[in-house]
């Protein structure tokens, strides 16, 4: 079977008519979310019990004792997806009322996969300073903090801050959701192709929030030599003007000593990994190693199309899902946070994201192939495996409790 | 039947054992709260309408339009619940965390009897301008403010910067809330007694939130004679060190000239209403005018119990639910979002408070009696009622749109 074919298989799996913008805008009619009642009010014993005066026997429990607030509130296991709208899928910096549709989205999915209560909270703020204070002032009220389409390279400073500011689950998903699905599907991929991840050369293309986050954990699992390019070429120790976070990567990555563009970087290279919001010359993948692998994973176009990319490679991914191998980050944050808030975690660890990865992994390991990679992102038993995976390695690293 | 009768008639209404400790406490196992989504994601079509790459055409909508969010977002008719916990019930400055319960549970009352989401957000700051300066942040996320539980005189402060802060309907409901109730339950029982509202004389026991509300709201409503008390005794511009609040009373109030205290104020009044967190000798009630009448609002105690209360006064109203005529501000503060988030008002005016109050009489209007001033808190017909009343008082205003 073609590549082709087998793109044509995946997509007759479902209904794929094009979806229209009717339909589209018929779907956030009213927004995406509802608040509901976990007991019917229908009695005046209801209100005496969920109101006054039963409440107050529950505040003063609480006033006594604050560790019942995990008990007798929606707090504690609640997530806040917060965005400034600064960079907002590939729209950029559209502010933070069009922004609130995409979190909307994301809280349905917390629900949907991770069985997890979320509101979305945008910010009418871009200055991190007063983000995290923002927050800081309102930890009372949720339990986790997701962090969403913030633009770089201010989303590094706000995630470091907020993590020291906050005693509870943080993460920038665009960063770490991302890395975690990506790690998930190149050893998906090396297993396809009997292959050892940590012998590879990863070429990064971008080095953004998603390019920096799969370069550490990329790292963190054992591949040794990652290259990576912004806009302007590889970076490496001799490029000049690079910021403290690039510069940081030119320390860390490029083992090769490489320099140049693109070209430069892919020759001989086993993997291509694209998050870098723009396209290049599919001719180029006939430089690389042999059979590589690529994941041209920017949105809605992806650095190179499918059907050219798999003229060269042994196994193609993107982040569409009317291709076999759609990157999604839903397969990893309903998960992670369900399990750092099921283990009482205060933190997210490097360790959680990469048992987060291999649950991922595991999930899909008796039925991969060249296009099945990570499981579909429908697949409902994905956050359970995450979740559990996640809550172990909380607990093995002591930040629950 | 004498007074007692129908108490006990009021109480053989419902299941009336007393709720336990068990009770309350599972009746918050988890909090009340739960997010959903209005569309199920089921299918891979839902993943592409509800989130990428669908969202993304709502999203750049709304950039190029900031009015669409109302339409595609849940922002524009979501509640937030905000409060800092310092004076939570009858329980005082016991801090968000345990003031959440109560928040939590007004949520719940938002959906059941307003149809609005809503959600608490609960504040580790005390400081009225970050307070506001939070709020302002977070704008694009809400499309309403009720603030709960929040200290006099601080209250007045956070709620006039607020209202100038921003551009959408802001009601402390402890204020606001109770006088509305409190006006409708006073215009009830004078519809009983063939009496003037506009004639009486009304004592005001505590200067907090809810009694400079109700004092402003009778003055509003035509009650000439309006005399407030606190804990020093009679308001009146001779005593010294009263607050800013305080000495704005003294100058709009009082017009009998009293001094004095509680004995002094009640000789020949018509009307007493308790908002004082204290208790009265019931036998002071004796030198009203003939008939009194007598709301003991505070909770759990009443300033005079209801049975003593009655061997004076014509008709007796308190807080509590296991007494006839209980003054509860579920009967309002549903209608009045619902009906300024309805009617897209900026703002809530004092004519939408006070529709709000006319609309909860007429819902009781063909079955009143001294037992039965207000509509039952759970009485359906209230909030759309009081929804109608405030967001055509709204449109008269000039306030929408």
């Amino acid at each position: 079977m073609t590549y082709a074919q087998t793109t044509r298989n995946a997509m007759q799996d479902n209904d794929t008519s094009p979806v229209t913008d009717d339909e589209i805008f018929a779907g956030h009619e009213g927004g995406k979310l509802s608040v509901a009642a976990t007991r019917p009010i229908s009695r005046p014993r209801d209100l005496s019990v969920a109101y006054t005066p039963g409440v107050a026997k529950v505040s003063r429990a609480i006033a006594e004792d604050a560790s019942r607030a995990q008990r007798y509130t929606w707090a504690d296991r609640l997530v806040v997806v917060v965005s400034d709208g600064t960079a907002v899928l590939g729209l950029g910096d559209i502010g933070a009322s069009a922004s609130l549709p995409v979190m909307e989205g994301k809280s349905v999915l917390f629900k949907t996969f991770g069985g997890l209560d979320s509101i979305p909270l945008v910010l009418d703020t871009t200055d991190v300073d007063e983000i995290v204070e923002t927050l800081v002032r309102l930890r009372p009220s949720f339990g986790a903090v997701n962090l969403e389409d913030i633009s770089a390279p201010r989303c590094f400073e706000l995630e470091d801050k907020l993590k020291e500011a906050l005693d509870c689950p943080v993460m920038h998903d665009d960063q770490h959701g991302t890395a975690i699905v990506t790690l998930a599907a190149l050893r998906g991929a090396n297993l396809v192709l009997g292959r050892d991840i940590t012998k590879q050369r990863v070429v990064v293309s971008g080095a953004g929030a998603a390019g920096v986050a799969c370069a550490r954990i990329l790292q963190e699992a054992g591949v040794a030599d990652v290259t990576m390019l912004d806009s302007k070429g590889v970076i490496h120790p001799g490029r000049e003007g690079l910021n403290p976070i690039k510069q940081r990567l030119a320390e860390t990555t490029n083992a090769a000593g490489l320099t140049g563009g693109i070209a430069d970087a892919l020759k001989g290279a086993d993997v291509f990994l694209g998050l870098s919001g723009s396209t290049i010359d599919p001719a180029l993948l006939g430089s690389m190693a042999e059979d590589p692998i690529v994941f041209a994973l920017s949105n809605p176009d992806p650095e190179v199309q499918p059907d050219e990319a798999a003229k060269y490679a042994a196994i193609v991914a993107t982040g569409r899902s009317d291709f076999p191998n759609q990157i999604n980050n839903v397969l990893a944050f309903p998960g992670v946070f369900r399990g750092a808030l099921d283990a009482g975690a205060r933190a997210i660890t490097e360790n959680m994201k990469l048992a987060a990865a291999e649950a991922i992994v595991a999930v899909a390991q008796d039925d991969l192939g060249p296009d099945r990679i990570v499981p579909s992102p429908l697949d409902p038993r994905v956050a359970p495996e995450v979740a559990a995976a996640v809550a172990k390695a909380a607990v093995e690293d002591g930040v629950t409790g």
